[in-house]
């Protein structure tokens, strides 16, 4: 009895994160065609990506009109934060949820409005498991890791380090505080993830920024169509 | 189409932890009948689980016999670590799934074998969503976050800092490279929980563990009957 419900969990989930993912494409290609770049921000909770988005829109809102989707179970502490750099930003609520589905993205798209938009960037909901699972239609994946977290996080959230376009380590200030090898770190990420490029980077010192920069901006314009 | 998938999502979901919430509670009462302590560890990726329960292990295996339950996607380095303390662990693999159901719980209290022990340690995915979704059928909670995280994270993830019975803000010895309030910290929790206790810890420099250790001694005490 027991054995069969948990038999039955994993089949439901496959098919709602099957049929999730098929959807997702079909998002992203209506978009590509619009040449519109889409985002998705993931990372554990508290590892920086509002503080980490706010710098990469001070940097990049004067050549793109862009806007930003916040994810959370519940507040708007990060909208609001957004909200002062002067781009447009709407919240978007997931009551409990772990994850944003294609649907919720699409809902949150419509929301937002990108008919006057090159860029969306979406902040996911922070944890480094549930959100790996669920494409929400997005061109690219951004996957923070805050230096405080540790080097071996790649091995025990696999996923989430397999499906990263780019991975940026966050809080490199803070280096001195913790036992952190970007050595291992990197060779961590490229077992999963061969390709990805990985910066290091502090939102407060600037160090790194102008890297994870020019790499946003390569794919932003292969994208929208500029050089 | 898409609405309706959205909908029966979330059925399928309370469904699910409806039926898990129910058995849960007779793991916890069987397991209180034996005189055996169970606690559930949660916190995000790399906030100091393990390190913690090291330390905790150091300082209560002498009174009691206890076993350890780690609990991840994939990888097997945190048991190795915990191994090295000399107690009884298992590692158990979620295969992906982002929290422990307590169908996964009861075959791991079988796996690891209760009879001999007076305390489980269950640590717990690092996730500060779905894992408060899923009773374990533990006697208690205890939610940690690391100080780099952030003051403001109850507000952001509620049901976790709700179900807990005490919480911990770990890496203490880090405050003076972060902006964290331990006032603000503490109101957040107690906005969602007030009677929950609120210990800050640093395993590295060892303190609050005075605290945390002696709050553990009264639980594991008043579930085996000791003075």
């Amino acid at each position: 009895m027991t054995e069969e419900t948990a038999v039955r969990t994993v089949q439901i989930k496959e098919d709602i994160t099957s049929r999730n993912n098929a959807q997702a494409a079909s998002i992203r290609e209506s978009l590509i065609r619009e040449k519109i770049f889409y985002l998705n921000v993931m990372s554990s909770p508290g590892s920086g990506k509002t503080t980490l988005i706010t710098q990469l829109l001070n940097r990049l809102r004067s050549d793109y009109r862009i806007g930003v989707i916040e994810a959370d179970l519940d507040s708007d502490v990060d909208a609001r934060t957004i909200a002062q750099t002067g781009v447009k930003v709407i919240q978007m609520h997931t009551m409990g949820a772990c994850h944003i589905t294609c649907q919720m993205s699409r809902e949150a798209l419509d929301a937002l409005g990108t008919q006057e938009l090159d860029v969306v960037i979406l902040e996911n909901i922070g944890n480094l498991v549930c959100p790996a699972e669920f494409d929400t239609g997005a061109a690219e994946n951004l996957v923070l890791l805050s230096l405080p977290e540790g080097d071996d996080k790649p091995l025990k959230y696999p996923l989430m380090f397999e499906i990263a376009s780019a991975v940026a380590v966050t809080k490199l200030d803070t280096a001195p505080a913790f036992d952190f090898s970007p050595d291992a770190f990197r060779a961590n990420v490229h077992r999963r993830n061969p390709e990805a490029p990985v910066f290091f980077v502090s939102a407060v010192a600037g160090d790194g920024l102008d890297e994870l920069e020019a790499w946003l901006r390569s794919r932003i314009n292969a994208v929208i169509g500029r050089e």
